[in-house]
């Protein structure tokens, strides 16, 4: 196995100065033509590098607001702003406005806020907000380990698992909650394998997922979306492991459009279906999946395949970008405090 | 609505002379780019264009066929083959191993079978074909409309029905089987709609359905094919309609890849699930599903889209170009001669 998911970081703050740095982010829009890392440097281009998809994946959007607060620290800090707080707060809310389903987006941005809410002096704040983003940044990779060495526990020997989008590495800082399973799996047993689904619209299984896997040397098998029931009824998937966006308290989950799909078909063919998750996903202010908002995005990325329309003119598009998956669907939710039932979930906040 | 429905002959005998004709069909590889008719003159150049899928769908791979045994005999006849009959049952043979699912391709082949053993001249036999082809395409169409009549009656009012792949006019010499439903109810209610699945890896519902569509004026949504539990859930789906590639005795039917797991959605949500076909399509020589065999095709179909590669180096593919939904998630099975719970298929042929 290559050291690919040890040395990636998909988003890192890069110090450039006394109270200065960059966001460094890998451009996923471009994997797996071009492995390349942009530099992020105002709140402006942050919400654009979120809402564009350069960064994707619930846990990296995360780290990326995070980031994102302390550039707009710097920047309000440079030209001298009289409204410190308010400004910054504002910032907050803007970044908070760039994705809506991932509630680790809006979680990483209130970490943030508290460290706003303490006060200090303008430069006192800025070096608060950035330490505690490089925290959150450490952070999440050291929980994705754990989430991957829980998970690795209820991978049989021999598995096939099957995971729809990319919940990889390249989905949060590092080494990756679905694809974090799958690399602890991997080095206790490499007779393991994945079946991966290619995503569409945007096709992150096919782009991200399998370049990660190759890159890593972990067999994988690329299907697209529809296959999943023919694997599932000819006893070749041993089990599904996806990520998450937003996870309700009653363990409804929202995930990439075609995760209930996959969840359904699962059902049907007895394939026990879990989702790999930090915490931080989890929100216990909504009672179930009916809340989670569910973003829609352009029709271009159904229509037009790289760069060419794969349609009609004329005909409608409803692209929502993510689903929800009813608990009643989910064997288990592998956290980094263990694996839950869905209706378990408030054991993990009364622990806390 | 615009005629293009009963303009359209996705496959038409042409005649040239006296013994003398070729296969002309719409090249569906170009569409919706470009509408154009290519002459197939040869039973080399007929199995390429079934191989290839210039033309594609069930029914109007069968018509091809016939056509491609009238084509055969027209050589042989040219050049002066000694061994004519043998040599055309060769062809046969030959044009029934261009694809495997579809039951009816042999089902015409044998059509044609029966005429060369009635026997004759190599002249009268040659005419016998030709004729017989012309026949079996002129009655593609009335079943396909007597199908659309039969299925309206199941579409509610303002109903939106989803497909999956191109069960239409170019899936047939004209009409459609599931889009004759479609047509049919359009005619009697204009306020019904169509979801089309896009359909990968071949993408036949973005490419084919939407153009069927747009062109007859009947309102049409483009989905991915992950998202159909999506809109299920959310009530925006009425019914679901597909074609069949082949239905087994007790009501098994394999059609495009994708199918099942629509199917299992729709069971999920309770959608009905309908399938859409001639009485040749189904297979009373196989008990179920299990015996259909299910073709597979080239990795570059899934990897490859609009000439760029969309997935890393290295990944393996599997690409069933079909699969199987069990008769419990079938409804109905809309044909010429009425509707059939996947149980009652005996009943169609007791009646003939």
């Amino acid at each position: 196995m290559s050291e690919f998911h040890s040395k990636i970081k998909t988003v890192e703050w890069v110090k450039t100065g006394d109270l200065k740095g960059v966001s460094r982010m890998v451009d996923q829009t471009l994997i797996p033509y071009e492995y390349k890392k942009v530099d992020i440097t105002t709140t402006q281009q942050m919400y654009d590098a979120i809402k564009t998809m350069i960064v994707r994946g619930a846990p990296a959007i995360g780290i990326s607001g995070a980031h994102g607060v302390a550039l707009c620290a710097i920047e309000l800090l440079e030209k001298d702003e009289q409204n410190f707080t308010d400004e910054l707060k504002k910032g907050v809310e803007y970044l908070n406005s760039s994705r809506p389903t991932a509630v680790n987006l809006s979680w990483a941005l209130n970490e943030q806020l508290k460290i706003i809410e303490k006060g200090g002096t303008k430069e006192q704040i800025t070096k608060a907000l950035i330490e505690n983003a490089i925290k959150l940044e450490n952070e999440d990779i050291e929980i994705n380990k754990k989430i991957g060495d829980f998970g690795a526990q209820i991978v049989p020997k021999g598995a096939t698992i099957l995971t729809h989008c990319n919940a990889g590495a390249l989905a949060t800082v590092g080494y990756g909650t679905a694809l974090g399973v799958v690399r602890s799996a991997y080095a206790k047993d490499n007779t393991i394998q994945v079946f991966a689904d290619e995503t569409r619209p945007r096709q992150q299984g096919a782009r991200i997922t399998t370049f990660e896997l190759v890159e890593d040397g972990i067999p994988v098998t690329l299907i697209t979306d529809g296959m999943c029931s023919y694997f599932m009824k000819k006893g070749m998937i041993d089990l599904v492991v996806v990520g998450a966006d937003r996870i309700a308290a009653n363990g409804d989950t929202a995930n990439k459009i075609g995760t209930c799909t996959v969840a359904i078909a699962a059902k049907y063919y007895n394939v026990p279906f879990y989702i790999a998750a930090p915490k931080s996903t989890i929100d216990m202010s909504i009672k179930s999946g009916d809340e989670i908002p569910i973003e829609l995005r352009s029709e271009e990325e159904v229509t037009i395949i790289n760069g060419k329309r794969i349609c009609a003119e004329g005909v409608k598009v409803i692209n929502p970008s993510f689903d929800v998956t009813p608990n009643e669907l989910i064997k288990g939710i592998i956290t980094e405090e263990g694996i839950f039932k869905p209706n378990e979930l408030h054991k993990l906040f009364m622990k806390s």
